[in-house]
This record gives C-alpha cells, structure tokens and sequence, in this order.
C-alpha cells in the first residue's frame, strides 16, 4: 500500500464547473453497495458470521470514530493516513483505521480477562484506492481476535484453522497461508548484526519483498537503514527460505548464527510447537513458513501470517501501466489497472497493544482480519456468469388480480388483504402498487421481483371464495394454476414454496462456496 | 431533540489532567456495545431485515461520509448538528446525518425509477445526548423506503402496514401511529392566514406541540414568527384536532375556512383514499390522524406518521430534573434523567429530494425509519429479568480431555483433531487452551460458554475408539452420558443437539418478541 494522501491537494483545485459535475459522485475511494453486489457481500458476511460464531466468538461494535489520541502512536507510518473529523468544538477525534486498536482499547477499558471476539465493520485509510480490485478508503474488515493468558500457540493454532475453514468456505481453493515469527525475525534481524533501534525500520525493508526484488531492498538496507553490505547479506540469505514449518525449522535449528540468539531460539520453540497442532487440524498442506514475511504493523509480536492468492499479486506488467496512467492522469484516482488484490486475510498476535491502553497491564491477543472486499472481488470474477440468475430481493409470492370490463376495480383492497396474510405468515410477498393493473404488467413485475409463486384474485372467483396459484417462470404453455379455497391460501402457498425448494439465499450461498 | 452543539467547547477546556482520565472512554455520545446488548441487537435487525425482506426490498450501502455539498441545505436548524470530516486536502466531506438523503443521492445519481430498498446503518448527530434512552450522537436507523411513481397512497399505505407489523413483531404492543398530511397542515396555515414564506417556520413551532403546552407554542407565533392572535388562535382550533381519519376528515370536509384552500382539500381526497387501505391493513385501531404532528425536517410534502408508546413521553417533573441536572454540572453530558424516549419511528412522504440532485426530474418516494436504539431501550427494560438467562456466544458443544496419571498428556491434539470435525459439520465448538485442563475447569469453561453438550475424551475409553455425549446444565447428579464410537460422533451429537430444540436464537427472539 503506497500512500498518496497528498496527492488529493489537486482536486480541490478543480474549477467550479468541475465540482458540480462531481456533486451526485460518493466520496473518493469509496462507493455505493447496491444489487447482486450487495447479496454477495451479504452473503460472505453470512458465512463468515456463522464460522466466528462456531468457534464460539461473541461480536461486539465500537464506535466508528474514537478519541484521537487512542489511535496515535499506533501505525508507525501509517499514521499519515488516519482521517480527522473536523474540530467542531468537543473532543478531538478520528475514524477507525482498523478494528485491532479499538477492540484492544475495549479489553482494555473494561478490564477483560478473557475473550472471543469478532467483528464486521467499516475501517477507513486515505490510501491511494484501487477499485475493481477491492482497496478502497472505506472498506470492512471481518476481524476475530482472541485475548486471554493460554498454552503457547493454542489460541494461535485455532485461528490459522479458522482462517483455512473461512476461505475454504467462501470457495477460495487456491490459497496459501504465509507464516512467520517475529521472535525469528527480529533475532535474525540480531544475529546478523542490526542494531536493536534499526530492527523494526530493516523489518519494514523485508516487508516489501512481495513486491520489490531482493536487490531493491537490500539498496534500501544499505543506502536508507545505515546497514553494511555484508550485514544485508547475511539477511538475504535467511528471508529467502520457505517451506513447510519442519523443513524451515530443521534449516533454522541446525543454523549456527542463530544458535547463541535467546530471541530466535524463543520463536523456533515456539513454532516447533505449532507444527503439530497444525497437523492435529489437517492444515499443513496450506502453510508456508516463509522468512520473507514481516506485515508492516510495528503492535505484532509473535506469530504473524498472510493469506495470499493467484489474484494477489499485481500484473506482470505493474510498472509500466502505472508510468501509462501517471503520464495520462495528474491525479490517479484509481490504481487497480496495475495493483493486485494483495492479501485477502491476514494477522498475527500482538501481547502488549492492550497494555498501552491499561499502564502495562496486557492481556495477550492474537487474531485475524479477512479483507471482505478483496475476497468479494474474487468471488465476483469466478461467478460473473452464475450472477446473472441471482435475484437481489428475497420475494416468494406476487398477489395479482385478473378481471375486467363492467364495475371492475382491480381487486386493490382485495390484494392488501390477502398479501398482509402472507406477510403475517411469514411469506415474503409484493403485488403492484396500481389500483386496476393489466395482468401483462403484473406478470412483469412478478417476474422482476423473483416471484416463484403468482397468487391471482380472478373476478369471479375471489368474491366465490376461491383463490388461485400459479408456478412462474414455468414458460408460456405452463399450466392454469391450481384453485383453492381463500381460506386455505396460506397452507397452499407454504407447500407449494417448500415443494420448490429454491429460494434467493442458497442459491447465493451455493455459488459464494463455488459449488 | 434540543441541539446543544455549543456546550461542547467546555470540555476542551478541560486539564491535561482530567483529558487523561478520559482517554479510555469513548467519544461523547456514543458507546461500546457487546455482551447481552449486543445479542438483543443483533435480534432487533434480524427482525426488522425479514420484516423488510417479506415486503420485496433490497438492501444498499451508502459511504459513512457524503460529498458535505450533498447534506448542505437539507435539514433546517438541524444542519448544525452535521459532523464534519477535517480537511485533509481533498474533498469536502461530512458524516451523515440520516439514510434518507444518502438514498435520494443514490437514487439520482443511478437513474432508478423505482426501488424499494431497506437500509440499516448508523447515522451521526452532534445532538445532546441522553444515552439510557437511547438518543446517542451514533445510533443506528433502520430506514424502509419505496421510490417510484405509484397510485395515490398506495406504497403510503404499505408503509404504514409495515410500520405496525415491525413494531408488533418486537413485542411493543401499546403503541399509538400519529398520521397527519402536509398538504392538509400547509392548507390550513394558509387558510387561518400565514403567509407562503412563514408556512415552514409556523410548521416548526406547530411541531413542538408535543413537548410545549398550546400556549407556549401560539406564544412563540405572535412573538417570534409575525402572526396575529386572531391567526394563532384559529389555527389552535385546527391542531387541537385529533381521532380515527373518517373522523377527521368527517370535521374537516365540513370545515367552512378550509372549503376554498386547493391544498388542504388535496389532502383531505388523500386521506380519504387511505382511510379505505388502512382497513384493508387492518390497522385501524393503531392510527390516529392528529393535527398537531408537523415533523421537523423540510423535505416531507405528504403523508407524515410518527409511532409512540408511553415511554415516548418524558417524565412530568421533567423541567425540574433539567434544573437540578443543570445546577449540578456546567454541562450536561447526558440527558437521560429528564426526556422521553420520543418516537420510536417516524417517516413520510418527500417527493421532491430526489430532484434536488437531478435538474429536477423528480421520483416521489415514502419511507419509515424505525429507531432501533430507542427500540432497545425499551426491550430491555421490559426483559431485564429474563436477559439473565441467555447466553451472548452461540457455543453447542463444549470438548473435553478426562485423565491424569503417568503419562498423561491432556489430549490437547485429539482435542483439536475432534472440534474441528465438529466445525466442519457446522457445530459450534470450543475447548479450553490448556494443554493439560482439570475437569473441574473444563466444566466451569463449558458453563461460560453457555454449551448444551461436552464430547469427553476419557484416557482410556478415546484410544479404545470411544467418545462421550454428555448434556450439560443438569445438575451435578445428572447421568454419565453415553458412550459412542468415535466415527458416529458427528450423527450423535447432531441428535442429541436436535432434542434440546433450545439455541440461543430462538430464545432472544421470543424474547424481543415479549412472547
């Protein structure tokens, strides 16, 4: 993420007649949720509700802004990109950047011992956005976080289970799970010979190894972050292991420069310890140590991890479609021509953020975010196809009436009646909102609400008691319906819906898991 | 709502002391929701989305923040109670203060002609805060609206339907719907003779009817908004007015001042065509066409409704707690003690927003916002009693390890193996983090959890390929629970789980349901 908030001096430049062409626009880097877009984002809501829910997590909701201070100090160099809220006379305050420093504020300010928690919510970051590629400046995070003193690595293991279970889930097949340690890290960082106020700037440097090469990040160990060449090095070649978490380890514990490293040796136990809890969950077909991970939060202390996949990476070709668009453009609104989706869920543990809220008194976290959007974007790609037969409302049955010539009123009255007893039995219903409608635009609207079931008030045969149902979308020659007594509607509709087996939300859930 | 914006600026005069005794609270009029709360919530939305789902809407999301030029002009008086996003140097950008205007925005700028869309989301008002009664300066709206070119009153009517069925269905059963018609008010202001350019302002003073005796208010239109006494006093008679609509209407069809006035006599066919919906909603009994509702914000040009109950009411020493409150601390930072808990749901036609983002080219829409926050508070000082007894996480089955002795290892491994064939059969599972547990612990963790189930791992029995059930909650002289092979462990749980028919749903929604 390369942050560009100075670059919006420029548009408030633009001349007047610019800006009211603008006025009907949302806000830079964000955008209306509407339609199938909306039922899928909703969808993965669902399922990822539903898996926190499983692990047992209770969810919480803290306000989208807090007191700025709470927030300061908390994102190293990112902190450029936190939004204000204007001084209107009270506290000073700021949006969220992400969901980790409220919740530990919460733990925190209610002194909590212990918890599961998960929680869906907006986060906002006046980061360059990348549209169509899901990096946005408003965007949720679906984030579930344990706190509480447990064995090493148990709460740790649950989550990297419960972040292979919710991507599986959301039909993502071909992802790998990047991990690593921060006590390796920062004791290879030793071991090599950085010096401990450079440790976190050098980790930075390692950060960017998903998209520089080697060469471009030991320049900027060398020219930038004061390292000698053979210091860089030394470094290269220990962040360009991977592997499983027993082969790494078997390299790491045989290496001689970390053999006296209290740190490194600490993490190695550590992660020697996971490795078979990661067997017990039938996961280690999906992990990657990778010694090139080192996620940019400074509040991480321990393991930390990255989902990645094919979509991930930016195109080949990045470099020059960004000269392209930069050339083209002053302003570059949206980059998603030449970013990838990068990481679509990611965390790590952080045992001493919930002290900087409660004088030192810790609670130890750890937890994961899944990057909602990025993955709807995915999702979208998969099933632009499948999308199309996805209806966005949830309507179950159209109430119509059919009649006309002498003294015809077009039932209105009749169908509020009847429709307000559907709805009171739970039936999802619509009916068109004329007084007299010709049964070709009821049918219409019918179709268009994702009606399956038609209930028709025929002139003659309502007022004798009698009510008819009719399939829809069964073509042209499909049959007449079947009549029932009013009375015995709400029976008749509940089985004919239930012998069609076919509503709006499996469907969705169906094809989100890529079944 | 009294907006009290200025008062803030005392707390920014506060010590550097006292501001850090404050860092760990949240901003002035929001708060933390989790726990119970949280739950009861969660069931309120559950609620009102298949209340909205059942009438055919989709749902959208709009920005928190709106272009600031979208919200200027808006909402009256009230536009000083809009928080502001600092500049950062880009756009101008300002929190929202409803769902209303983000949805005619919305509307215009996606060319819709017809939609009927729920949205729930939280809105931003730098008000005076009275949070035990659920007027918060972040508080969420559950707004239901149809847009689209309809016959008379129709979607009105369905509105209306909705508003009781969602207010019925959340267990609130002493609730009154006050109806009034903006055509028929502005008639009557022009008829008792107020002029064009005051009928908004004498509206206003109209509207404050509900907190303020008949005398303050004809008081603050004599002496603040230049009318006579002869024209307040007739226009008393009028908002004195109230009954069933065919009531209403029965006196103002007869009324000689009204008889000429194009507006009111347009108002008064309106309502008539309602009175007929309404019967056919079989709501009736709820409504009451009442003279005196005015409602504040500018953009309503029909139909105007607003929902009470008795907790609506403020207390009637009210003005006494105020002073006392207001001697006590220079400022109020919470006004719970002496308002009501207003209108728990209030809407109306505005057929005119839309084209103030569109050149003009209008599309009439009618909508209700339910206001959940104040919908909650009453939930729960009604089931105070009975919230003991649910559970916040949604745990079913709790695994634990029973051993000890040489060679005992606690089973951590085979704990995980097993909850996580309870995941993948979707049963929500825990265990504890220990690698070695006490089984007095596990049970004290398993009653936390609100767990029905434990699934023991017993040192003998599990190696011999046997698993136990046990139901949990029963009592300490319960059975043994019974013994399973481990491979049938998913089918029997399911089973027994089957047999409680007891989840935390159900409960928390018979619950808001006051069954």
């Amino acid at each position: 993420t390369s942050p560009k908030a100075a670059g919006d001096k420029k548009s408030s430049k633009k001349s007047k007649k610019q800006e009211s062409q603008f006025l009907l626009k949302t806000p830079k880097g964000t955008k209306d949720w509407s339609d199938k877009d909306m039922v899928i984002r909703d969808a993965i809501f669902g399922s990822l509700s539903s898996l926190f829910k499983r692990h047992g997590a209770v969810t919480i909701d803290t306000p989208v802004f807090e007191l700025r201070e709470i927030l300061t100090g908390k994102y190293g160099e990112d902190s450029k990109l936190i939004y204000n809220l204007e001084d209107q006379g009270g506290e000073l305050t700021s949006l969220r950047y992400d969901l980790t420093v409220p919740f530990a504020r919460f733990v925190a300010s209610n002194s909590i011992a212990s918890i599961k928690r998960y929680h869906i919510a907006k986060v906002y970051r006046r980061d360059q956005p990348a549209m169509t590629k899901g990096r946005m400046r408003e965007f949720y995070q679906c984030d579930f976080d344990i706190a509480g003193n447990y064995d090493t690595m148990v709460p740790d293991s649950e989550i990297l289970s419960l972040l292979c279970e919710g991507l599986s889930g959301l039909g993502i097949k071909d992802f790998k799970v990047k991990l690593n340690h921060r006590k390796i890290l920062d004791g290879i960082f030793e071991a090599c010979g950085v010096k401990e106020e450079y440790v976190r700037k050098i980790s930075s440097a390692v950060d960017k190894l998903d998209k520089s090469p080697w060469e471009a990040v030991k320049k900027e160990m060398v020219e930038e972050k004061g390292q000698t060449e053979e210091v860089a090095d030394k470094i290269g070649e220990f962040v360009k292991l991977n592997g499983t978490i027993r082969e790494v380890l078997a390299l790491l514990k045989s290496n001689e420069i970390l053999a006296g490293n209290a740190s490194a040796q600490k993490g190695i136990e550590e992660m020697t310890v996971l490795a078979d809890y990661i067997d017990a969950f039938g996961i280690a077909d999906r992990i990657s140590f990778d010694l090139s991970l080192a996620r940019g939060l400074d509040y991480y202390n321990g393991l930390i991890y990255e989902a990645v996949t094919a979509a991930s990476a930016p195109p080949k070709n990045a470099n020059e479609l960004k000269e392209k668009a930069q050339k083209e453009t002053k302003e570059v609104e949206d980059a998603s021509e030449y970013v990838g989706v990068g990481s679509i869920a990611a965390g790590g543990r952080y045992d001493n953020l919930v002290g900087m809220f409660s004088n030192g008194k810790s609670i130890p976290c750890v937890g994961v975010s899944f990057g909602v959007e990025r993955i709807f974007s995915i999702i979208k790609a998969r099933a632009a196809k499948e999308l199309e037969k996805v209806s966005s409302s949830h309507t179950q049955v159209y109430v119509m009436a059919f009649g006309g010539g002498e003294g015809w009123n077009g039932f209105l009255s009749e169908r509020m009646a009847v429709t307000n007893e559907l709805w009171k039995a739970g039936i999802n219903s619509e009916y068109l909102f004329k007084t007299k409608a010709n049964i070709r635009k009821q049918f219409d609207a019918a179709e268009k609400s994702g009606a399956q079931v038609a209930v028709i008030l025929g002139k003659e045969e309502y007022p004798a008691g009698q009510i008819r149902i009719k399939l829809l979308g069964q073509g042209e020659d499909s049959d007449e319906g079947e009549l029932v007594k009013v009375e015995e509607l709400v029976d008749a509709v509940k089985t004919k819906l239930s012998s069609l087996n076919r509503d709006g939300l499996d469907e969705i859930n169906r094809l989100i898991r890529g079944l």
